[in-house]
């Protein structure tokens, strides 16, 4: 942030004056609002805006913008919430623009396999909007976020082993910029190389570079058959190097997720699973009927010989329901672990060689340590979630929880990887961008620069300081 | 390009002597290597460079840099030349930096289906030094281009349509930034969250905000079984058509070419095919063995519904090989219509739902614009070729040719397509970017001026002026 963004206090009053006026019942003040548009969802400090604007276009944003720039006043995208590292807080005040309200769903173009969707539509309020028309949007991070958000976050989830990220989704953005001026990334073309890639540059941007108001979508076609199974494993080595071989092999497999002993036994208790409690691998298959079935049964049999048990698959779609559900719910299922405890949910990405040994070598910082923390991961990505619980009265466990998380960024890093693989930086990874990054911050800097020159957009986000 | 690097000639001399000391006989000023180090594949004017410097290390490119910027010389990065829109000329001189020596596969990584080459490797280098392993890398843009160039104008070609551009298969990037800087552009992680997206933003910058010098790339496996066709339509629209209905129906097609009549008739004489002289569409699959098997008769069973006839796919090496290779040789086949003249081989990429329109207006227009083109076309992706035949002695046929490329690059962007989808910008592409980005040419120009403040990277390409 630039000093000129921590301009008098009255100039910032001014502002919020004529915004107030500008947008009446949809500019709140209100103290519980202003809570609620902050981290909410974790240990992480709630840092409340100055206030919170409801906004329904994009040209609403690029008003606000352009008040905002006059007078240096912070903007704060917002979408649901969501986020896990901050990225919602406002540690210098400001305005938090809520896109909520933008969730109108512009377009489907079943022949193109896309959409276009205002940036506060969630994910499942498209998927509901799309299953008539046998497509799906495939990216599913979990929570139900928006899809401004999951773009600005550069989010993935359980099917981007087949499906990809939203890096690979995003056809194109409107965004609000800096300057007030109003942007598309790119044409509706699947293809371009007509200049620089601004899409995927204000994907991961986390708001700081633009407010992203609207996003054109890659679609799926519902696969004409789905298989899911889950298979015990005698160790998490055996269970990640069973992933690894399946990925080698080629098989397009849709969901390869890896539980540790630790999260089945929470599983096992939350959804009643009866589980054996040993890692597992969940798995999912996508294709024709004849391409699913000679996927399940090859990888049945690199399961079977990395001393895999018990595997079975099934296209029933209640089971398979069941058991997404199941992982689905992990997050819930592990605060049963320690009822009260604070969840510090954290995620970390290598190259897929190294995967079984950085969740090896974490298990066992995680032991040492004493914390409380399952592991669930995306493991045909080489990405993992360490779901830390933890009492946030007491100050030495957060000692030893803080510890933990700078060891495992670390441990990512110096494994060729990188300290959050869909997460985002946010507020609570910055301090690990330097040791990641190095001398490519320099120009992440310059473009930061040249593109928020007042540092009016998310400050405290990202970028060390 | 700003006026600063417009500086005193005898500024330019002293760097030129400068590096002449230092690179001995990899320095040349001699006028035939400066010819064949700017633009010799086409009309565009060839504008050769004050001299060529065959670099061998990163650390050496970073030594160029640094001299470049003390005395505001341009540079130019050169890879095989093979560029089609001027990527490669000087039009404002400079030193073109030449990047074949670096030729190097520094490691291969089959457990993590990806490698690091140095930026002179050529695809063809690539893939003879990988097929002992299994795998291969997919891209391929039709001409043995290296690896840098095809990051540097986010090539794709033929297996786009399954396996993705360079945008999708670049892990990470090593380049030397304007101010001497060497930066890695992420991790080897197959995704992160961590910070803006620099390999998204160097892949198709051309050269223009840094210079690759290494590039991580994602490998796939040699698929288990690979099948191939030809089956000839009634008019494009059908084979359109039964493209985009190949493509909505989930077939994990590999490749999807179209050729048109006058492109058949061309491949007819080159290769002897002995085809129908009528629009056709060569198929290849890729996958196990039956689910290759599956996916043909799938598409056999979509081109029969729309006149396709003849269709015979195979998975014979050698018939698959011939087919193929006529196709790779479209080029030349091409040339053999109209002997002794130029070609100009250009490109658009629409959505696929306007195809079929796209293409139809373009053949009407090239009908009524009496030039002789052929069309091939990725129309799995919604992206086609023209190559204009014409001769350059004819003031007449030059007017008529330019009207007709501003035409197809309008119409492309009119049907929410791309004047480009995957030749690049260049120099020839550079008129139509206004139209096609509008405001979002203001961030572009922006992050070419954070980036490379003196304008030395490659100048005249990609920003209109």
């Amino acid at each position: 942030m630039t000093v000129s963004a921590l301009r008098m206090e009255s100039d910032r009053a001014a502002a919020l004056d004529i915004l107030a006026a500008r947008f009446g019942s949809r500019f709140s003040r209100g103290a519980e609002i202003r809570r609620q548009h902050a981290n909410t969802v974790n240990w992480m400090a709630n840092q409340p805006p100055d206030a919170v604007i409801f906004v329904t276009s994009t040209e609403e944003v690029a008003e606000i913008v352009r008040v905002a720039v006059a007078h240096h006043v912070p903007l704060i995208p917002f979408g649901t919430g969501t986020g896990l590292e901050g990225h919602v807080n406002a540690p210098f005040g400001g305005i938090s623009v809520d896109l909520s309200q933008m969730n109108r769903i512009v377009a489907v173009r079943p022949e193109d396999l896309d959409c276009t969707v205002e940036a506060g539509v969630t994910r499942r309020q498209l998927n509901e909007h799309l299953r008539d028309q046998g497509l799906f949007f495939p990216i599913d991070p979990g929570a139900d976020a928006s899809l401004g958000g999951m773009a600005a976050t550069r989010a993935s989830g359980t099917n981007a082993v087949r499906y990809g990220t939203m890096r690979d989704n995003v056809v194109n953005l409107t965004a609000v910029m800096a300057d007030g001026s109003v942007i598309r990334t790119a044409s509706r073309a699947r293809k371009s190389s007509a200049g620089y890639d601004l899409t995927r540059l204000l994907v991961g941007s986390e708001g700081t570079l633009g407010i992203i108001t609207e996003v054109t979508l890659r679609l799926a076609g519902i696969p004409e058959a789905m298989s899911a199974g889950v298979c015990a494993f005698p160790s998490v080595d055996d269970a990640c190097n069973a992933t690894i071989l399946t990925i080698q092999s080629g098989i397009p497999i849709a969901r390869i997720e890896l539980l540790d002993t630790l999260m089945i036994r929470a599983t096992n208790a939350f959804a009643g699973l009866g589980l054996p409690e040993t890692p597992h691998l969940f798995v999912e298959f996508h294709g024709s009927a004849a391409s699913v079935e000679e996927q399940a049964a090859l990888f049945g049999e690199i399961a079977a010989s990395f001393g895999g048990g018990g595997y079975q698959s099934t296209t029933r779609p209640e089971e398979r329901t069941k058991l997404w559900q199941a992982r689905h719910d992990a997050y819930f299922a592990a605060r049963g672990l320690r009822p009260g405890a604070q969840v510090i949910a954290t995620d970390a990405c290598v190259p897929i060689s190294r995967l079984a040994e950085c969740v090896h070598e974490t298990i066992a910082d995680i032991a040492e340590t004493g914390l409380i923390a399952p592991i669930v991961g995306h493991v045909g990505d080489g990405n993992f979630h360490v779901q830390v619980m933890i009492d946030t009265d007491n100050a030495e466990e957060i000692r030893a929880a803080e510890g933990f998380l700078a060891r495992l960024s670390k441990r990512a890093i110096g494994m060729e990887g990188t300290c959050t693989g869909e997460h985002g930086v946010g507020q609570g990874k910055r301090r690990y961008l330097e040791l990641e990054h190095g001398p490519a911050l320099a120009p992440m800097r310059a473009i930061k620069a040249a593109l928020d020159p007042l540092g009016i957009l998310n400050p405290g986000k990202i970028l060390p300081d």
